[in-house]
């Protein structure tokens, strides 16, 4: 029943490969399909200027699209002159579901971007974003900690995210292109790996959905995000 | 055990005043306590480029909050150039929550655009926005069916909108500015009059929250909305 | 003879309503007729960079129209990304308008913004804002009075402003937009109480007027500053 | 008494270049004193879109100043990405000032724009815009009449502008820097050689004047825009 | 003696990889050793206004790096809300390369813009954007052809470029950024494989060089777009 | 052959004037023939952020073209809210032309503007820019000798450019507008008085020329700019 053929409950195909620019602190292409977001974390050591001299540290993102990362070549962002309200959007979501599994305290004063770049999109680029974006920024913490900068990896909780919508009436898991254009609703979970929620956004395509089609999806969110997680643990070779 | 002496399920004062302004179409002062954001419809007889000739009519709205609304004053958005993420998340917010109850074909190939001007921020204006704009965005379609341009309102179902929040480790309902600055969990709910869900947004401050939480939000959200409802319905003198 | 049937040298009904907002230092609705602008008074603790260090003060005034403050819809400035130029011009006339009554030295290192918000439009926005601000500047220097950071108010004299035009060959007071639609000549006079002139400002719509035209305009106008200083220290309780 | 020894009523030596540039079809060297205002006229056969086939033309103006016209360099406003307030409102104050004495029913359906780049600033920059803007446009309306394109020229009045102020207590014509930095009132009249007012604009600068200053502003302004019109007609060659 | 260890007169390693993205028309991931560079031809039905119905087709580009593309993170463009005017010099010199040797008039009224995004930059991402871009413009007209729009590729010669420059004194052939950052000249050339110039830019860094060593650098960039040359034809397959 | 019925090798009449603005610490009006470029230089005791304390300062450019200098009037670049790709070229060209020859560590802390704007154009606008920014800059630092606040002028060789092309198949020195529109090939050389190179640029505008052809252009920019050079050190009364 969809397009692609896959179960309802049936991810795409993950893959989190890493290490694949040279100068990011952390790096990872993140492949859900054919949707693949290249995050780089980059320090800085300097904090935006409501936070200084607090103590505190902060973790921050930036997310764009390539102009032919889509079918139908887009508007680069940069020759118009402004971000679009989504990419903006977008990018506060990465950044609040970064920070909430970041102890800000325990990094000291310094910054991390994270810069989330679709290179191809195929459906859920925000939820690959916040999914490779974790990845990176581990790995940001730990060339920190390797380097004596910090003692530990702040880091409190695992987080991934992945989208589920209503599609010709069912509940489906990590929704592609064509699903998401033509889905009823659209939703995005971003999770923890010990089970909590950290964001939930759930938007009615056409018209509204009910609280038991909204719980499925949850439902079927969480078991999305326990495979994502597991495929960041096995690429940073570790448990939290 | 909530700063203003509310109980955990209590909305603060509503009241949604229309016929404020000489000119629009609808237009509602919505106040949610000391929340105060003015609403005006707009019907204009262009559409977007992208719906001309398509026999389909299109909803939108614009969101700006006046310097002086908010305790400190803010920046002035059209003397820096250009508007905030948030005021962008927030007016696609609007947008989508009115054309989720809009048969957008039954209307025509006119646009309605409901601006919401915050008057006075206490917490909650984008909920308070929704439900404003719903109100006024019905005055106009009222209008058009008066004058004979529309046999019948081209509305399907009724919409508004509360925020939910853990605060102090309670769900609460309708959060004010305090209880938001401080509020572990901050959740946004567009409902329908018949139980539907419009739009859901629920975010981790510090911590991720559970879903037992985030259900006992949403059941709060339920009897906000019903109440506001009932409001709208006072005020538009009719069910629908 | 006037589409309002109102007499030549007869104001609209004018109102200066205080308070209206909840956290500004000075507030003040002014109405002239169906014109209707929010000014609000906002202590800052910071000069303008040209002035750190001087021991001087400054006042200034921001302008903006709500987008269906007018008979049309017009484009929100904000989402346009630049204030016009007719914004940028009344702004800085209300603001030297204000600072011609306004002891710069004896009101301290600290700046006050007054903004000026058309909630709706009948003509005559630009004097009914000056009105108003005089009002909402008064009041905030009221409280630091108050709070026993000045001794007294650093107001020098009191300012308010009145348009007049030449309509259908007449000199009448208080053009509201019909009449100034259709003017011949439009003039804003910004006038202080003790019989001063602040700023003169005279456009010929169509074809040049005479100097004794002007001087009837000038005439009107006294009378109705008079009549708006009244109103001022009406609801200021007080004379200067 | 004044910096430049001249007396109160007497202005600056004038001088009025035409043909300065090659390609615009009016071009004059404005001078006033060491105020130096290069204005061409440019015919454009496209009229801006709200007059499209209205049968009328437009005349329009834009304003610079060379970042190193003034005593010390100004950035210049193409690098900062916009054209400030001021700037502004001087070319909206010389367009309205030309449209007064053209009858744009007369010119036909094209738009000339006059442009006023100041190449060097002593003060009085708008007021000699305004009289070196006036003879471009008549030479470009000679050009159109000598081609054919139209009957006779269609201009109704002369219009040229001076500044006058409050200078050390007396009223003055002609301000340069020097005085204007240092003046009470700041005035600048644009009048035309019939005798009528195209556009009043006077500004107290440190506290209110009277209106018998004003009067006798006004009268010296009339002197001098007498000897600009004169100066004007001896370089067209011809009275109107 | 350079620091990679390099020939005076040896290129890096240089790869060009087609087909390395799912909606493109025609792509190209250009690698010079660490510089790599992401080709995209984008097929648009639509000419620039000012060719419309001239019977020509038109060919640009657009140029960008990826904020962590290098070793310290860059702002983003689209978050700054302009391009430099480095890169808009880049995708000028891009676009006018690709004209050189595209026959416009036998395209037909399409548009192909070619987007060169920079993944990783090491030196030289001008020149791998222009040699790649080559190759993605190739296949994109190859795809044209096949599909029947267009009976033969209307490309006239062979175009790839190359930087050389003067590091240490000595010539030498495809800088990389330690060598750029260093060297006393630098110069780009757009050759072809038939031995023309397309473009020549040179800069002396820091003291002018001689016309000797500016021969000695055009030899090289003649050795280096050779090569270049035989790597575009082995992976199209074809000689031109 | 050509338009103007020079020979190949043969320059426009070319005029450097100085002292042509009252408050520019040096000036030059270049003229090329038609091509006039006022050229103004600025000293500034600020040098750009990341120079501050480094003991060295700054040279550099800003160009501009009034809207009617071409025979065409052009949009205003401060109207439209940002410079052109053409303009920051140019603009950082004519920067880095002057710095070849300008010692920054001896001129101080202190940097140096120099504003090139066109007053009329005629083709090699950026050329005779470059050959009147070095006057202005010389004139600059001979100001800050006189006032002792430097020792010496640090400047080390003498700086001009001319532009070459291939026109109707020949090489010809200096293009006008005319030849320019219509040229094969257009290069531009900035070359020392005493034989170095500081910058090259060649385009082919139509097909690639071949490197005879090049090396022609530049033995004809040798003599020009010899040319230009006797020009500067007559107007400069003095060999360096």
């Amino acid at each position: 029943m969809r397009p692609s053929g896959r179960q309802t409950d049936e991810m795409r195909t993950v893959s989190l490969e890493t290490g694949v620019t040279k100068y990011a602190e952390g790096s990872c292409m993140a492949r859900f399909g054919d949707t693949h977001v290249l995050c780089t974390a980059s320090i800085e050591t300097r904090v935006p200027p409501w936070l200084r001299g607090k103590g505190s540290g902060w973790v921050t993102a930036e997310y764009g699209m390539l102009p032919r990362s889509t079918s139908e070549r887009m508007n680069r962002e940069a020759a118009r002159g402004k971000q679009s309200g989504r990419t903006q959007e977008i990018q506060r979501l990465i950044g609040r579901s970064l920070r909430a599994v970041t102890d800000l305290k325990a990094m000291g004063e310094i910054q991390i971007t994270v810069d989330c770049d679709v290179i191809q999109a195929d459906g859920g680029t925000r939820t690959a974003s916040i999914t490779g974006a974790y990845v990176a920024l581990f790995m940001a913490f730990e060339k920190l900690v390797k380097t004596g900068a910090l003692k530990s990896i702040p880091i409190t909780d695992q987080v991934a995210a992945v989208s589920c919508g209503l599609y010709k009436g069912a509940a489906v898991l990590d929704l592609d292109y064509i699903e998401d254009s033509d889905a009823e609703a659209d939703t995005n979970f971003v999770l923890t790996a010990s089970g909590g929620i950290v964001e939930v956004q759930g938007t009615a395509e056409d018209k509204p959905f009910t609280q038991e089609q909204f719980m499925e999806l949850m439902r079927l969110a969480r078991l999305g995000v326990d495979e994502l997680c597991l495929a960041q643990r096995a690429v940073l070779s570790q448990n939290i």
